[in-house]
């Protein structure tokens, strides 16, 4: 990637003249079934762009799932920068929404004169807080028919729509088709260092220029971002595939470990994420256990490794694997588990747990 | 009260030399224990006002109930306007809020750096989705304590305070000492014509008087409206006990009909509204069936009688009192209740109910 | 007035069952030539609404003139709550723009991809800031070709425009036939105490509707307040017409005093404003004097006149009439500003002026 | 730069992890003389977190001139996303604004109740609509005075701040410490391909990380655009010397050739700007001629050049220099300068200009 970036060729994409942003912007809307594409510096922008693009008229109200990523961690932009309301609704475990309860907000905020306006639905693909499911197409297919029986539009927070075509293992353009726009970022799974991707309609895409300038995220010569993210999404596949072949090893090594401290769900492991229900000592805790390094460990194991997990809920830890976790790396993060089960069963028949330090996955 | 405006004495309230204006403002600030009032053209505009003052930083999150009507039914101004983000919480069935839910939320967006930052909570009291219920002082009392722990302002959307008040028997300021700031509507259960009034600390108060010029709020002899507001404030106790004693009445009486059609918790009638769950017909049916009058009832009854109800939720209907409904209409009420009841059983024994038209009760 | 406010027949206003409410809208629809119209609180909050109404779009700009109330007095309403970037314009001496220099603005910004987009012209007329001067019709209809040519919609900020009316000795509706939509103001020379209206076509103003329940300006009962303004808007022309006359003999009268401390445009003055200015001495100190009363005034000419006058710039003090201020109070006045300037010349011909106090002219 | 980045050392900036990001950060600190400064993906992004972040309270207002690049060409963002009105002065020919009239705006609307509140003054430096000049050290000096004595803030849109430096041949930091804030862009001048930085102090810092990451412009592996950064920033010095000298050396070329078609005032040359007045044919047509190459050009002067030139104004074209054009180019460029002259005059001599077609300078 990074020779690529030294060698792209670029222009002013200010101007629309940067080659390797044009070639990718093609690609991309290609590859995602829509007319054009823009490149933006983050996923994040290219969420709140499409909600000022799609929510224009004022008294506009968004509706998605109270733990997307666009209603907790941005800062409330749909708010703050777009004025726009946001119905929030319960997520089912696998990252979908109640189907009739969608509706029926939406009818009631219609049939009101006090209400917001419904104008769109977004929907996050593979959702990040319910462990990386893939949304079902049968369950978007519906999505849709709702949204345009109402006169609504539908995003899609598509961050990691890659790893949702691949665990489904169709075309991202078989998922997209739901959608009126999508996101897609390069720097998470696709490894590249920076940037993302918001497609749509032609006319939708223009207006979405005219909002990146205002934002600040209309860049010069964004070739040499551009030229990485283009070998990250040609890579997709392969590297997905890989990471979630290893997410599978890991929670099923971790079923195979039987400690009472862990639990996992085979069955909710769609893609590059595994959630661990922990029990017996709080999430935090066990992930200062796991990243720390000690001569006990080097002396019991014969080698001392470091694992990062983040602390997700009041009792779950987050596992989440990229380009850079391979699945030596795998294994040896299972055997640190194992070890720190060990420690803990072991304390747990005494007092304490272990002390903290040490090769990194989070 | 309109002897009142008609004499009332009047000055220009954009420059604070509207007397009857001032002595209403001082009134309501004594009545509900705060330093300041400020008499504005309705409820809604004061809890506008009350957000954009408490929620000066920019990513300001605002914590509250998911069916406050501040939420639902002010055409989602915290976001529009003021651009503030709204986490909207489950209410209970009282109208109260989870407490530990509550405050995982405030802790989750403070330990975080992507999220909004929690900076209000508003409660409504009496809670009208919840069909009018008082929310109890201790309840009130651990929210305040939970704001101050963690740095937040609590305002009430006190729309129906009076009925809190007269419904626990307390001095409304016993309920406002556990906020910083609460609006007051004059136009409901109050029974004048228009406008409301927000209170709170002073430096609150002035800041309120830039924004309601902002919105548009800074009427000039806004004197002849605080005339007809200080008599209803001055009545208040009075009126809402009649409305609260005839409820009651109407909730008891529609237990007596014993009728499978209606049913009513006794326990949850605490104010003026009474939320009747409705079996067997849609509850805007039966609410045409209640307004509509015929031969058919004036040769069954003696007379006709046309009840307004509004349908509320799928399976609930939901009648309020204010001044001008008496215990006599409360009992006219009733009987058509019964009447329409009666019906629809002999009905329901064939096939379709009665046809609907009528002198109402909303 | 007081009377009809207590005899109106009213309803509930945010059901559109304000029977008193509903004929002053249709009134000032037709007055004012439009399609219809809608009653809300005050003029700042009628313009607010029209800015928001007529700019939907993202990057909207508004053209106005620097010195336009809108753009001046009403906090910021047009960027603080509607979002809406403005294009601020030099106005001309008598309240117009200059027709070149708004159209190389619109062109300006309709040619570059960078620029806020113009939607909205607003005028001001009467121009408050240019002392109450009638905006030419020929020069309103060159706006509005020019506003139709680029796309634009035009609204008038008529607080004033009966003034304008009166002044031009034409109806109403020749005015607003070149705007989009038009305020008035009920609570100025109209003298009501309260309340305004917005007007336009039917679209409009049904999204207006929603617009003023956001900002909290839906009032209940409202039609106690239309009683007024309606009595206000059939006695507007009598009532304007002496008050122009009344400044128009006190800039006369001025003229006629002869003094080199006051000087005053006789051709400026079209309405029931009149700018003076003052040489000698700091306008805020001259309105002091004009205000103050004493026992010198009282033995020099056997009577004390309090004359209330604002200090408008630098070197003006502005004088404005209403309905409260009759063709007598305005020989006092004169009469007070000859004595004022007898004193001031002795005082310069020494050092000092005169001491402050006074009956009432804002 | 390209190599640069091929081999930064990166890593999750969302984590201020990106030891690349990081030493940029401090050293444009230290470059600036600001206790902290935050990498965005733009100047424009970097303008409006300073006006977001500058501007917390509700109804503030921002001073600046009516042509700065903050007001004209960033889509209203101060209005449109932060709410904040823009109180647009005239900009005086080098630049500045009036001090007078900046003082009396601010005393205007801090002794008032209406207007919006004053809380920032943007400078621009150089200034750019006023062609490249750099904005004087006591001018500098005497804002910051004002401000302080007002209670506002100063911000410096420096996206060509570097320009100014080696212009005045003072320290970067001699400019900036009459500011809070400043902006600096990489990608003009200093040649890099994108990205920009925010400086002030640490706490506004901290938040413009917050306001950075909701606008969506928290990149992951920053590192890659600011290895090219920090190499341009090095260099800046020795680079826009070369610009300037160019500037100045084409400014004194076009005098030289004394055509009745182009004018420039050497004074106004400060920096890499060269505004040409132009008399006889419409800049955009000037600009057409400059850039097309013919083979009659090929005859008369041995080689066909095509120079960028950009219609600035009704009159004016502007010429820009950047690292990609050298003493050489500029030559180049006088010639085909001279070339168009000497055609347009023989076609004055008969009738019309030459035909189009062109290597560019922009």
């Amino acid at each position: 990637m990074r020779s690529a970036m030294a060698r792209a060729n670029v222009g002013d994409d200010d101007y629309g003249e940067d080659p390797t942003v044009n070639e990718l912007q093609q690609l991309a809307a290609r590859i995602l079934g829509m007319e054009d594409a823009l490149f933006v510096p983050t996923a994040t922008m290219a969420n709140l762009i499409a909600v000022m693009c799609h929510c224009q008229r004022r008294g506009a109200q968004l509706l998605l799932g109270a733990q997307a990523h666009l209603h907790v961690y941005e800062h409330g932009g749909a708010a703050q920068v777009a004025g726009v309301h946001s119905q929030a609704l319960p997520d089912l475990p696998d990252g979908t929404l109640d189907l009739e309860q969608l509706e029926l907000a939406i009818r009631e905020a219609q049939g009101s004169r006090y209400h917001p306006r419904p104008e769109l639905i977004c929907l996050e693909n593979t959702h990040s807080s319910a462990g990386g499911r893939a949304l079902p197409l049968t369950y978007l297919q519906q999505v849709r028919l709702l949204a345009e029986r109402y006169g609504l539009r539908v995003h899609m927070d598509g961050a990691r729509l890659m790893n949702a075509a691949v665990a489904q293992d169709v075309e991202p353009a078989r998922i997209t088709q739901h959608c009126d726009s999508v996101s897609l970022c390069f720097s998470k799974g696709l490894g590249a260092p920076a940037g993302a991707v918001l497609a749509g309609r032609r006319a939708f895409v223009a207006e979405a220029w005219r909002v990146r300038k205002l934002l600040g995220g209309g860049m010069r010569q964004a070739g040499v971002l551009a030229a990485a993210a283009r070998i990250g999404l040609e890579q997709a596949e392969e590297t997905l595939r890989r990471d979630h072949d290893n997410a599978r090893r890991f929670a099923q090594g971790i079923k195979e470990l039987n400690s009472p401290l862990y639990s996992v769900s085979l069955a909710a492991v769609e893609t590059n994420i595994v959630m661990v229900e922990v029990k017996g000592l709080p999430p935090a805790e066990l992930c200062t256990y796991l990243q720390a390094v000690s001569e006990e460990e080097l002396a019991e194991t014969g080698c001392t490794v470091s694992v990062l997990l983040f602390p997700w809920s009041e009792r779950t830890v987050r596992a989440v694997w990229h380009c850079d976790v391979s699945s030596h790396d795998t294994e040896l993060a299972l055997n640190k588990l194992s070890f720190v089960a060990r420690k803990c069963q072991e304390k747990l028949a005494q007092g304490r747990g272990p002390s903290p330090r040490g090769t990194g996955e989070r």
